[in-house]
């Protein structure tokens, strides 16, 4: 490096690496870390976000990318970590957008992005998508050197990685329980955090999303001798909604599902795409194959179980739909059962709520959690958090994969382990985390944020427009049509705002009418008139109904 | 009754009661029911209910009462079970539209209802409030006699009843909870219930709230318990945060701080006035004065208590403007404490999870359910549940005060028990229950349902005006201005749809200007002109953006 520019360190100091997160540092959601070291970056995943209840109307959230934008002929590689769609969900809007470099990912996880970029028209020849097995190293630009470490999750083809710089050795969980049962026998790979632990680990990045919950997960394999003692003891027809995602326990439920007598049906988009990019890759085998609703019509009701979409109330999925009587092929009786192999994800709560309730009306039997323990969380509790950081034993820390109340949590964990990390920080989306084998810090901070994706749009959709659409949801939105010639008069249109209401509306054209009749004989400006009409409105609209609604004067002259 | 009319029993039919939830039934909140026995009508309760996230804006919810209104010269009293404002906070709106009948309650709940009136401007003299204690037995009418049942709950004063009628007895729980260890020494009388159940309970209706929860529910003794144990190892000054109505729990913090040698300071309208109601009734006993936020100026960090609102989130309380640092006198600052002596309402997860993490940020210790116990129910869980259906022994049960999963699961509880009811209904708001000693059934329905208050306005947003809020939150707003004369144009005007775009502007005003001009050539009418640009526009909006905003379709003649 003869050439040093501003990011390449002066000659002779220690070599250094900026960690950046882009997304998923400080949230649960979106996530994408960029690596940089020298004049190479690396990036790790790229997610999606749903939005929250004041972001209205909006589909998906994705990062934001303008600094690989601004230096996108410094990247050399991409890695994924699993199949989540927080983790590539956001792949199809942003790979399009860069230079098309080697992209690293285990089978099931580069075989739901197939399927994915393939639903966005993507060509495979325009990306390099490249598989690997856990415990592969593959090297990335010369900074990088990447392996990955198998560690358990609720979606098989987890990994978390080593990542060896210049300036020393990153250990990133990725997402992860220590699942000690897990569903195909193969467990987090300890041993390699141990020994990475025993050779030197920098810096620990690690999943905090239940650093508040004590303890230990719970087993995916719990989950499956608790489903099938459920389901042993259902008479009728069984319908059970879980994460497509979770193939590990679809398999499960199909293998219980056999053992039971009953043959299984699957209801829902993604649970068939699931089902279908997990057969191709090897990860699940039918002892029979699945059935379509059409022709269980032999079987009795103890012999059928369906696996459906909807389990966290999604208008247009399978179980809201048959909670609510709009399935257009199955009904819903008295004796049927509904089993919620699922907790709902913050903010869907009062779907799922609907959803329940509608199902004890109809009278069937519901089960879900707490009361039977049908369900695990893909995250390490405190304990297991624990496990890994005194087995890494990492000199600085970086807790991710959570809000704030996570992350602090996770390092309060950190600092009462006999062997603290040297320090910790609590990073947000942007900071630019600097590195040396001597030093830990902020240096600065990079675009980050949120691009919404509503409809065909991706960013035409700005916090401006949210606010109107707050606003409006809150208040309604009133018209008013100012017709100066031949004689002024002024047409109200309201949306959202109250109940027809015709003396209300005519007692509104009147002032505004005075407003614009005065205007106009003092000769104002339109500009003027127009505000004047709106002032007068909105003082008279407030004093009569309490309430604030979007005003849009508009002024044909 | 020598005229018969529709709703008088037959000469000699065995005397009936007819129980009308019209509100608080398959629901958690707005309670008020209605008993009717011969031609007398006796109201329980008028309360509130909070919107869901469907119903934008709204700020408050009523029962529909035209029931009432309907039969209002037969309403001889009304009595109330307690001051929280699911049961009160509808009275302000009600009672004004009925004739004045006694309405019966205890010490702190009139206050709070007295309180609440006049704010609504409404004078002593128009209400006719009895005081009464419990045990109290009160005639309502010829048909009822009503006596009070001292229930545990989360706020003093709180009562069942035990109702006498012609056809049989009714035995109310109220909402309650069993809470061995009250902070006023006082449980719930437990020995009446079981007299009135070897006397014979024609029927029970019983608290649903907590009907899935295995177990007992927390004492209000253990919480106090815990919380002197917490704030004996705050260093620094301590922002509590509970709900204001909590009065028991307001007066052993105040001991609790008294005894760790801390004054209290008051932050907020609603902790403020239940501490002045509590007080004028003799329930809080302060050791010491509270003092002014003015007033702790000389005051050690560690000398300080805050009792503060908020703990919901809601954007105007205390504690979201300390966490947002909105508050003119006071900031959070490291080596604070705040504590949460509650839990999340349902709907209100989102609110309370960005003001912990906001706490988080600023540094300050938190301290929150469940990792810390400072905070219990005020509702039963199923072995006090139990404890009730066993000791009552009813005839007819009906599961009240939940949404129907809780009401079913309370129904299957009473089903498991040694010697459960011959019948039990899940009944619905608006539902006319009939029973005598050999029947129990839903003979018919009256108008029940939903009031909205926004602003001023009672009962203006219907919800079509809803349905219009939610709309235009999802999809924003066009409004598209025609004017025919001299030469035709279009103007387009938005809020919500996509940020300023000019070149779609266009192409949106050229599409909608193509319609007008085509329908004025053909010479149409002005209502078909206005459908065909509406329908054009609709289209290429759709095609182009994938969205479909309100359009509104304006045109000047």
């Amino acid at each position: 490096m003869t050439q040093p520019n501003k990011a390449t360190p002066a000659q002779g100091a220690a070599p250094h690496l900026e960690v950046i997160p882009l997304g998923g540092m400080g949230e649960i959601g979106k996530n994408i870390t960029v690596y940089r070291s020298g004049d190479e970056i690396m990036v790790v995943d790229a997610g999606l976000a749903f939005p929250d209840s004041h972001q209205m109307g909006i589909d998906l959230i994705i990062p934001r990318i303008d600094y690989l934008q601004q230096n996108a002929d410094l990247i050399k590689g991409w890695i994924l970590t699993h199949g989540h769609e927080d983790h590539i969900g956001g792949l199809p809007y942003i790979l399009p957008r860069l230079p098309k470099v080697p992209v690293y990912g285990a089978g099931l996880t580069l075989g739901l992005v197939r399927e994915k970029l393939s639903e966005f028209g993507i060509r495979d020849v325009d990306t390099d998508l490249r598989e690997v097995q856990m415990g592969d190293k593959v090297r990335i630009g010369t900074q990088f050197q990447v392996e990955f470490l198998r560690m358990t999750h609720s979606i098989p083809d987890n990994a978390g990685y080593i990542l060896s710089t210049p300036a020393g050795v990153v250990l990133h969980t990725g997402d992860f329980k220590l699942d000690e049962e897990p569903s195909d026998g193969r467990p987090s790979d300890l041993a390699r955090i141990e020994q990475a632990g025993k050779d030197g680990v920098l810096l620990l990045i690690s999943d905090s999303t239940n650093a508040e919950r004590p303890g230990r997960s719970v087993s995916e394999a719990e989950v499956a001798r608790n489903l099938e003692q459920l389901i042993a003891s259902c008479k009728g027809r069984v319908f059970l909604s879980t994460f497509a995602s979770n193939v590990h326990r679809m398999q499960n439920i199909v293998q219980i599902a056999h053992r039971l007598g009953r043959r299984v049906v699957l209801e829902g988009r993604s649970i068939l795409k699931y089902a279908q990019v997990a057969q191709s890759v090897g990860y699940m085998e039918l002892p029979e194959p699945f059935l379509s609703n059409d022709e269980v019509g032999t079987l009795q009701d103890q012999q059928v179980l369906y696996i459906c979409t909807g389990s966290q109330g999604q208008p247009m999925s399978v179980l809201p739909r048959l909670a609510f009587g709009n399935h257009a092929k199955i009904a819903l009786r008295r004796g049927d059962s509904v089993i919620l192999s699922s907790n709902p994800i913050p903010g869907n709560e009062e779907a799922v709520n609907l959803v329940v309730n509608r199902l004890y009306e109809i009278g069937v039997d519901v089960y879900y959690p707490p009361a039977y323990k049908v369900h695990a969380s893909g995250h390490g509790s405190q304990e297991e958090l624990a496990t890994v950081l005194n087995l890494a034993r990492p000199k600085f820390f970086l807790p991710w994969h959570g809000e704030p109340r996570h992350q602090i949590n996770h390092a309060k964990l950190a600092q009462t382990l006999p062997r603290p990390p040297k320090r910790t920080l609590i990073a947000k989306n942007g900071d630019v985390v600097r590195l040396s084998q001597d030093d830990f810090k902020v240096t600065g901070t990079v675009p980050a944020g949120a691009v919404y994706v509503d409809g065909l749009g991706v960013g035409d959709i700005g916090d401006d427009v949210l606010l109107d659409r707050v606003n409006m949801s809150q208040e309604g939105i009133m018209i008013m049509t100012a017709v100066l010639h031949p004689t002024p008069h002024v047409e109200i249109v309201s949306r959202g705002f109250v109940r027809a209401n015709r003396e209300l509306d005519a007692q509104i054209r009147k002032v505004a009418l005075d407003a614009v009749e005065q205007g106009t004989r003092e000769k104002k400006r339109l500009e003027d008139v127009r505000d004047d009409m709106y002032g007068a409105v909105r003082r008279f609209v407030r004093k009569v109904t309490g309430r604030n609604p979007v005003l849009i004067p508009l002024i044909v002259d």
